[in-house]
């Protein structure tokens, strides 16, 4: 296997690499070699994959096709590894800010970032009375309880009673693995009752929430989409953003469906049946967190919490229509949540606008535990939304060979949004080059897979891998096949494109892309029983 | 290789171990499956290690022999991983300290730590010139200079001469790889003109330092104990510790030996020749610091650095009867040091005394450039060690089976120094036990071992194994042997005893063990030109 060596990359230092518009760092696109696959295909795949022998040649062939050994395990690359992305913190002198104290109650913060967004009127919601489908805000929710107009309870019986529909024929949505009647009518009662005394914790108190199930939320188990996983990990009692959510009011409502194990952003799952795109309930919703994005997509819940290691509540979110924030790393507590990797993932926010995942982002954030070390300072900047001075000089940095890599229609909507941003605040965008994306999603691609399969090696010792959908079986097996010099040069290229980023964030606010480069695909039938398998599309996505 | 698949051990919650003196946690010896190999054995070894079939056999042998299954492949920890060991700082209420701030400059740092030693007595150098063999300390040049007995260019003069006597017969101790006499004299003029000039720098102007050839240091090449890595790799100046030193005035006298790359513990260079041991040169002085634990021990330096990433500076000074320091992680940056590996590797000082050691240490801690993350705050408590209230109330902790685990003559040495401290100040032992230090010493090499391997992929590549020593070769094939989830575990099992010492640690202030369970061993002949390995040796060591 050693005959056809492939060569290495030999990365120039930062320093040398030209990030502006002329640049002529060449723009790689994805390019995967590997077939799309369900069915039969699929577990002659994981078969292949899991021999000694013809396992070992598949991994080799695997890897160089995809040009891991070329731009990793064969690459020179000067930089120190960068294993936790805690780089040191720049104190910026923001305008337009508040800064909040993590010592704050999550209620306290949820009402510090209340005063920070505009007032809606009181007739809006009347409004909405006669206009078409339009989802309701946290702050709808709020003011029609205080109002008055309708009671936590209500709301709580008339979700139970639109998830049962949807989940029936002929929609079939699979929004939860787990949801429990008694306990959300339990919930909404208090809720209600807490209102009827005047006495809401805070603007969430009553707000049905979702929780995707790779976070711990009682009374339900965490399957992380598996058939097996709850059963040699119980559910101890509710993950830290979630407690903190409980504790401003929140009306816990279930655990959302996943792709198994996160693998792969397709997020269809053999075992719960599929989360269907509200909008086309024959496509996707997007993954790994699929359940919560078609959960917020269908206005059953303002926001739902998801976790993304390399997209899964970003790329769900855009393929739904809705917005998704992944946080910095060690904002929101990782307590409670699955360890199925410990340095890409963190707990995200899906929501129907903006101002919604950004309340939801004051509730979960703050002090870590003592065991979660962070370089973060304890105190955030809140951004002033209802400032009436709206801030200007934003630069938007743009690279267009990457920002025009996708499906014309998303290319164009893209264009105009950034078009119509500029024209309204006097915003400007700056052209730059970002070097060496491919080698970043290939980098990413190590550092999941195998601190995933570090995860998973004991189960898999126990259980065997027969307990697995065939997607995710051929996922972990792929996730396996990485070793230490691998693992650690992807840490080494993560710390090159911290400071690759650096740069970039030198010259510019935001790096403004589209979040995927296509819209929701349709789900092809075998797919619903072995999961699916498309790389291709995956690395599109 | 599957069929005798080997059993990992469960490890238990840390909450459910046992660390009192009668906790059942069983001390498991270091049993070390590898033959001491020199010469022919040697090159034969490197030779199956490098055959893609025989490699992979004997690796899943070693691993298998040296429970590296057991313990950490196939092993189930629930820890998360720590990667860099940047625990939560907890600040302690610490009495006869003093604080030093960071901000202030090396030579003042040296001032600052001065002040918190004793006051000698001005007629200790009169009862030095009659005494036998003493060493000078920093403070016995200090006050030589400013007296006027000797200059700095005295000093270098005779060092010089020494240098040069003891590195021909019949001595042949191979102190340095480079040492310059014309710069060497250069310093010493300088500093001799500031004394004349009445303006010494610092107490450590004039006094001669020595390097470990694993530190820039100009006008030297760093060639980290090989032939050819200051080829690929060119010095472009002083590391950070090392020009701090020498802006203390401090006359830098040359670049130490050391092994291969630090692979061994033994410090013998096939390259550079033997560093041998002052106290007899028949013997090994321990590395792989060797060169400076053995210039401090010859009493031709008061201080030397060194880097130890697993004993390479304690096991040394043991081994050669001086002081060996290795500081906590994050404390001294790492700037200009050979990326050998990032985690575990750290400058230490090795020392005549204790005093001399912590000047040396004020002198290059403090602020670390702003790549080197840390969670230590940046002030710094000195111990006022010229107090005369000595500090009372410490808990020596002590593992007896590890305490123990050495030769009789140790054991003894160590047994009654502890019992001279107790005496003399009051202190107290307390009886703990320390789990799995066996789990630590194999997590701790898949983890030095997976980081060098990278460190030295891209120039195995380009140069080939040819290069190499045949014991440094044979090292870094065994260290390229890993695969990531063996990696990420070991990290997993670092964290877990980075909870186990913290348990100790508010049980007890300090754990006191030999440094080594052997004293220096015999140099054998085929050592001297092909290296050696003992694995069984190091493992005691």
């Amino acid at each position: 296997m050693g005959l056809l060596r492939a060569a290495g990359v030999v990365y120039k230092p930062v320093e040398q690499l030209d990030l502006g518009p002329d640049s002529n760092e060449i723009y790689v696109e994805a390019d995967i070699k590997a077939p799309r696959m369900g069915g039969l295909l699929a577990k002659i795949f994981a078969w292949i994959l899991e021999s000694r022998i013809f396992g070992a040649l598949a991994f080799y062939i695997l890897k160089r096709l995809n040009r891991v050994h070329k731009f990793i395990s064969n690459a020179t690359v000067e930089e120190p590894p960068m294993f936790v992305p805690l780089h040191p913190y720049v104190d910026l002198d923001e305008q337009e800010v508040i800064e909040i104290d993590s010592d704050a109650s999550p209620a306290e913060r949820v009402q510090q970032a209340m005063n920070c967004l505009p007032l809606t009127s009181e007739n809006s919601l009347d409004a909405f009375k006669f206009s078409c489908f339009r989802r309701w805000t946290i702050a709808d929710y709020s003011r029609a309880y205080r109002n008055g107009e309708i009671t936590p309870l209500k709301v709580a019986e008339r979700f139970i009673y639109a998830v049962h529909e949807s989940s029936s024929r002929p929609l079939s949505i699979a929004f939860f693995i787990n949801y429990d009647a008694e306990d959300i009518l339990r919930q909404a009662t208090e809720s209600t009752l807490r209102y009827e005394r005047g006495a809401p914790i805070s603007a969430l108190d009553g707000v049905p929430i979702a929780v995707k199930d790779e976070i711990d939320c009682s009374p339900y188990p965490t399957t992380g989409g598996t058939k097996w996983l709850h059963k040699v990990r119980p559910c101890t009692g509710d993950a830290c953003c979630v407690a903190r959510l409980r504790s401003c009011g929140a009306i816990l409502v279930g655990k959302t469906n996943m792709h198994e194990l996160g693998a792969t952003p397709s997020g269809i799952n053999p075992h719960y049946g599929p989360p269907r795109n509200p909008y086309d309930p024959s496509r996707i919703s997007g993954g790994s967190s699929s359940g919560s994005a078609a959960v917020v997509c269908a206005g059953l819940c303002p926001a739902a919490l998801g976790v993304d290691g390399g997209g899964s509540v970003r790329m769900p979110a855009s393929l739904s229509g809705v917005v998704g924030f992944k946080p910095t790393f060690g904002r929101i507590p990782h307590s409670g949540v699955l360890p199925l990797n410990w340095t890409v993932g963190m707990v995200g926010v899906l929501a129907g606008t903006l101002e919604d995942a950004f309340i939801v982002y004051a509730a979960i954030s703050g002090h870590l535990p003592s065991h979660e070390p962070t370089t973060l300072p304890p105190k955030i900047h809140f951004p002033l939304l209802n400032s009436t001075n709206p801030i200007s000089n934003i630069k938007l940095a743009i690279y267009g060979e990457w920002f025009n890599d996708c499906n014309e229609e998303i290319r164009l909507c893209c264009s105009n949004a950034v078009q119509l941003l500029c024209e309204r605040y006097n915003w400007k965008t700056v052209e730059v080059t970002i070097p060496e994306l491919e080698v970043m999603r290939l980098a990413h691609y190590v550092t999941i897979g195998s601190e995933c399969s570090t995860a998973l090696s004991s189960h898999l010792e126990n259980l065997g891998r027969s307990e697995f959908g065939w997607d995710a079986r051929v996922v972990v097996d792929i996730y396996g096949a990485f070793n230490s010099n691998e693992y650690i040069k992807a840490q080494k290229l993560r710390y090159r494109h911290m400071q690759i980023h650096n740069k970039i964030f030198a010259k510019a606010d935001v790096i403004v892309t589209p979040t995927t480069g296509m819209t929701a695909y349709s789900i092809s039938k075998n797919a619903l029983k072995t999961g699916e398998l498309d790389y291709v599309n995956g690395g599109w996505l």
